[in-house]
């Protein structure tokens, strides 16, 4: 056995309904000794985010649930500790599928998600975990490909402070868009409105949503950036302009709901309003990832965008981080600092 | 006075939750004379269709109902009964909104929606009120424009046997679809398997259609031209593939519920199937017309299209078939013989 010794959160139960501690399990084992090809990854960083309650509980996309006693599974960055590879050294930073643990062994391979990467100029390593990773591209292709935005649209974008929206809301603003966000708390609000340049933005838990859309939308809705559903996308529907279009990202209110999501009973005026709905997954841009880093990453260090992280400490906080998030109750980009 | 007695059917009630025949009541009055500049019109065929319930209640797209007391509304074929307008003689033939009556007083302006028409060579003058007026431009353009059709998708159409999913099913196996009609009887279902080129019809009332789109569509469903919205939508968004269009023309499913609209749990599968939903209303391609009635006309010569009409005969029959056509008992195209 190597000298290593691993910390990893398993799964102990599945959620009856909120995620709870209990559904983990901190679990201690010994690092194997690695084999030729291999390399062992030290974690620095995971992230977690909404999708993984319903990997927990009915599989979501993946079609089936996380085993019971598997490890909980989550992206992040994290440095070679050691190394069996010819092409990763010790100190190497990479990115990929390390699981809700201190070291993963891993072949090197692409396909099993393991890039070695750099820390952007000028930003911080972890903007590869979101502004400049995965979650930019949410955001900037979802805008230029089916946002569609045109200057003098209003622009409405949920949870307009979380990782997502918060760059949803200012790419539109930088295109000229009018910008209405719905958030959490005043808090997020504040933030949504002084420093992501929205015009205006709801709080949702505690304002009436379509109320508030009427006041702050008179001509109608032309783009919907939806990150939630359920009522909120309802609402939204009820109040769309003619040709609008409504970029679904996300469901997070319906990530407790399994099989029974809320369906929009105002559909039908995507007919009277002319207006697209479109079922947006960012798998499909992957080859082009590195134009949106460009772009964000250019505006990033113009201090033409910016984002605001939500780290917690200790690979001991990672189920309470999820938890977190799945309440609302982050403000920022959720990561987990393990080492 | 002039000489003619018109009869109408006015708005008596307003539908607590189905149409009835006591919602309309049939009123006889002397017709005015012609002012220079007007046209009398008599009616020779009326059309009925299911967004009328919607008109009778809550207005739906026109944002108001008819007003109590009003002539019910109803587009048609007239011929110029008698004329003090220089460009209309007697006997022409006019297309236009006529209200449910004999005779109509008309300025001839088209903006009031009166427009002098010739029978299309070698089909009747009625097709003007079908496949070779809205509801053919319709089918053809919510294909063309939105369905965007491969050779081999698998195409669904609910109201398969109605005026405009027949058309969609022949146009689609046209372009190389394999087609599922939905429809609402066996004589239906066997129309349009045995008439209209679909490889399977369910039959909505004695089948379970989320069964049945299973085992007719094994590879998911590509295409989903949907009227009927409800439950429907929702079993075919349960199913399909990736990539797939959903046109949204019509929710018949709906029309009794008001405010109160099934919406649909599954719309997230547009985001695992990468999907896309669109509100398709004919009026933005009315300067294209003459684009489908060309097409639509030569296939129906050709004899590689058809139709099917369900004629009523005489003005009292008008209530009698929106009832009909609300609650899916008509078999072909709907409308009633005035003169």
């Amino acid at each position: 056995m190597s000298e290593f010794v691993n910390r990893k959160w398993v799964v102990a139960s599945r959620p009856e309904v909120e995620v709870e501690l209990s559904n983990f399990e901190l679990q201690e084992e010994p690092v194997a000794d690695l084999e030729p090809g291999q390399l062992l990854l030290k974690s620095r960083y995971v992230g977690v985010n909404p999708p993984m309650r319903m990997a927990l509980v009915s599989g979501g996309i993946a079609g089936r649930p996380i085993p019971i006693g598997r490890t909980m599974y989550g992206g992040g960055l994290a440095e070679v500790a050691a190394s069996e590879h010819p092409k990763f050294a010790v100190g190497d930073l990479v990115q990929g599928e390390l699981g809700w643990q201190e070291y993963a062994i891993s072949d090197g391979a692409r396909r099993h998600a393991v890039n070695k990467v750099e820390a952007p100029a000028g930003l911080s390593e972890t903007t590869l975990m979101h502004v400049m990773g995965g979650s930019g591209a949410t955001a900037y292709f979802g805008m230029i490909e089916y946002c569609k935005p045109r200057p003098g649209d209003t622009l409405v974008v949920s949870t307009a402070a979380g990782t997502v929206g918060a760059l949803v809301c200012q790419l539109g603003r930088l295109q000229g868009c009018r910008v209405v966000g719905i958030a959490g708390s005043e808090d997020k609000c504040n933030y949504v409105t002084s420093e992501l340049g929205a015009e205006a933005c709801i709080n949702y838990k505690s304002e009436d949503v379509a109320e508030r859309l009427r006041e702050t939308c008179p001509d109608g809705i032309n783009i919907y950036f939806d990150n939630v559903g359920g009522e909120t996308l309802d609402a939204v529907l009820g109040q769309i302009a003619f040709g609008a279009r409504v970029v679904l990202c996300g469901g997070t209110s319906q990530y407790n709901n399994d099989l029974d999501w809320y369906g929009p009973k105002n559909y039908f005026n995507l007919v009277y309003q002319q207006a697209e709905m479109y079922g947006y997954f960012i798998g499909n841009f992957s080859h082009r990832y590195h134009e949106s880093r460009a772009r964000i990453g250019a505006l990033l260090r113009e201090g033409r965008m910016t984002y605001r992280e939500d780290v917690l400490e200790g690979i001991e906080s990672l189920p309470t981080q999820l938890i977190r998030i799945l309440r609302g109750e982050n403000f920022g980009i959720p990561m987990v600092r393990i080492s």
